[in-house]
């Protein structure tokens, strides 16, 4: 089978579907774009994976229930940055049906076949007569090219430093190619007051909604979800994706070589937008790369691998290049899953080379001159093995600097 | 009943203890003490909670062992900072044991009457032959007065910049006076590859081992258990507390009046400590208590209240004086217990006012400039109110500083 093709344009790559983005005045002051639509020309599968977080903004809520509404068959988002529509009460689910019914009715869908989401600022209400008044203006912006993926990522952008996209390409082993569009924004688990992670995701395969909704939270699981900033959960996190079938492929209804190609190459796209979601982690000056081979399970190894790269001490050791091990074994002893502590191998690794620096539990002579020069990289790579069985997990995050202290404390000042 | 009295002197304020500390020249080039000795003339009850982390320090599994072994009879604690004997296989666990017996050998106990904690660098051999060279010393250096509890604490200290220990006299029913006296290190849950809280609890009062355990779990529970500075868990954190029985008062075997003022004394006196440690959090400038009132029980008042206080980004919206109260609810949101968002209110109080800011989940109307004001102060309190029960906790940390970063971040450099 021949590796995925990586494409230009984003959300737009796949055939069918179009996006923009204007300016709606939604972020006060701003010159930029805050509204953004997606649309798939041909009906869409769709599935999403939203927070976990008790508390759910009004967008969020209304997702959930469109999604049900539609029996899986979302085809169009409208999304917004600069207000997170959350703790905002009826008046902000209100608000939230507007929004959706109002991109629907500009491209005759039925209410609940758009989703929405909102990023910004939480306990605001949002303004959605000015969202009604950029409606005529958003729907002239769609293109079916890069240039219209790319205002739409901009619109939903907020302290994002990165354009974060990506599209692939794979053959079917029937021959069809079929596409893969990804856009997130998110550069900190929930932002200043801010309110967090969009991924919105395209594609032509023609594939059953049950199937679709499988893939998604494989590759979520395996990508933002082993993702951490600074630990905090957002009340607005969703990943939507939506499948418009203009590869005109047999439907991928069913396990197989189609559906595996096809869920494996979607995990491929995540974790890249999730790599690049922690180099651009808010304040961040190195991604930090923790995999933990021969846990107990994969499970256990994705667990462990999170403890390492959320702990502030492991963060903080990344922006000093401190090859401190000491702190990578506190993290795992606190994960809360069982391995014994003295079989435990830890190195650090980076392009400027590799230094084992703990076996069996104890350290390693090592040359910290040597130990420096490697995590002075801007990508760093902590690989521990526990030796206690097979499972084997990733996990990404990047340094704590002074910078992500003030942009988190000096925000609303 | 009458309020505590609070004392002078420590570890030493209770009747029947002696202390004392000195340099051992375990810490490379400081001219700083690093070794303490606590000492009881009488024989003790005792009882200790260890780190829960699953890499436990050599000294944590000796202790641990003696504790059993001596059926709750721990009359003496060696202990040291510089080295905390952590990672270090067998040659740790020898050095421990060793550290043990020199202790009981100076005041004729046995072996597992001595208690010994250790607190510094992980995965460096620990030198006991310094240790042992330094016995004589140690042992002169014993007093009953608050210089000796004044040395053995600094002895413990590492990078802690205030001094920790606190006594308090209770009159039990019965008319007896007992003291209890306590130190404490720590001021990052793990710090700069080191290893982290130690708690040493002296008491003049007759108990017995099974009474004091529980009134000690109690405490810790309510006190260090609910503390957080940087979320990490140490490799070495241990709480010991002797009785020795000196105030003559009917040993409390059982519950009732007497043990229930033992135990509430106790656990106002960890509390004390607990909020000295936030204070003294790595480059904290602020102490920070949030209060969580009406959760289905305390267990879940306390979980929410440690998420707030946890959170990095409500600690780096303290630092900034930031009345951020989504974050807020953001972290109540991830605790993983269940509540209704739309009945939370919070409120955020000092020393210069109270500010409420949110109420039935929704946005206040606010003034910026007073809740500056209010935010600006050494003490935050965050209350948070949930209408869902009448559970309530209170839990401790500190504010987010870049002067955190540093310390963590440099260190080793």
């Amino acid at each position: 089978m021949a590796e995925p093709k990586e494409l230009e344009g984003g959300i737009c790559a796949p055939e069918g579907f179009k996006a923009g983005g204007v300016r709606a005045g939604i972020k006060a002051g701003a010159s930029k774009r805050d509204l953004a639509l997606v649309y798939s020309e041909n009906p869409c599968s769709s599935a999403a994976v939203f927070t976990s977080n008790r508390v759910q903004a009004a967008n969020i809520i209304v997702t959930r229930e469109h999604l049900e509404k539609s029996g899986g068959r979302i085809r169009a988002l409208m999304a917004n940055s600069g207000n997170a529509n959350a703790c905002t009460g009826e008046a902000g689910l209100a608000a939230a049906r507007r929004m959706a019914a109002l991109g629907a009715e500009k491209l005759a869908l039925r209410p609940e076949e758009c989703a929405v989401a909102s990023t910004g600022v939480i306990g605001v209400p949002l303004p959605v007569d000015r969202i009604e008044a950029a409606m005529d203006e958003l729907a002239a912006s769609l293109r079916s090219d890069g240039t219209g993926a790319l205002a739409a990522l901009e619109a939903i952008m907020t302290t994002d430093t990165r354009k974060k996209q990506g599209a692939l390409q794979i053959t079917l082993p029937s021959g069809h190619d079929i596409r893969i569009g990804a856009m997130t924004k998110g550069s900190g688990m929930i932002h200043p007051n801010m309110a967090t992670m969009i991924c919105v995701i395209t594609t032509d395969a023609a594939i059953s909604a049950p199937m679709l909704d499988r893939a998604l939270r494989r590759a979520v699981g395996r990508s933002f979800n082993r993702l951490t900033v600074d630990g905090d959960m957002s009340t607005n996190d969703i990943a939507l994706i939506m499948a418009g079938g203009a590869a005109g492929n047999q439907p991928i209804e069913t396990e197989g070589d189609a559906y595996e190609l096809f869920a494996a190459s979607l995990e491929t796209l995540c974790v890249k937008l999730a790599r690049a979601m922690a180099r651009d982690g808010e304040g961040a000056s190195r991604l930090l790369t923790v995999i933990v081979e021969g846990a107990p399970s994969e499970d256990a190894a994705a667990i462990l691998a999170r403890a390492v790269a959320g702990s502030s001490l492991v963060k903080a050791a990344c922006f000093g290049a401190d090859a401190n091990w000491g702190r990578v074994l506190c993290a795992l002893g606190y994960a809360g899953i069982p391995f014994d502590p003295a079989a435990v191998e830890v190195s650090f690794k980076s392009a400027a080379g590799s230094i084992p620096l703990c076996r069996q539990g104890m350290a390693l002579p090592f040359s910290e001159e040597e130990a420096k020069r490697i995590l002075s990289e801007e990508e760093i790579r902590i690989l521990v093995r526990l030796g206690t069985g097979t499972g084997t997990a990733a996990a990404w995050g990047c340094d704590l600097t002074c910078e992500y202290v003030k942009i988190n404390g000096d925000y609303r000042s």
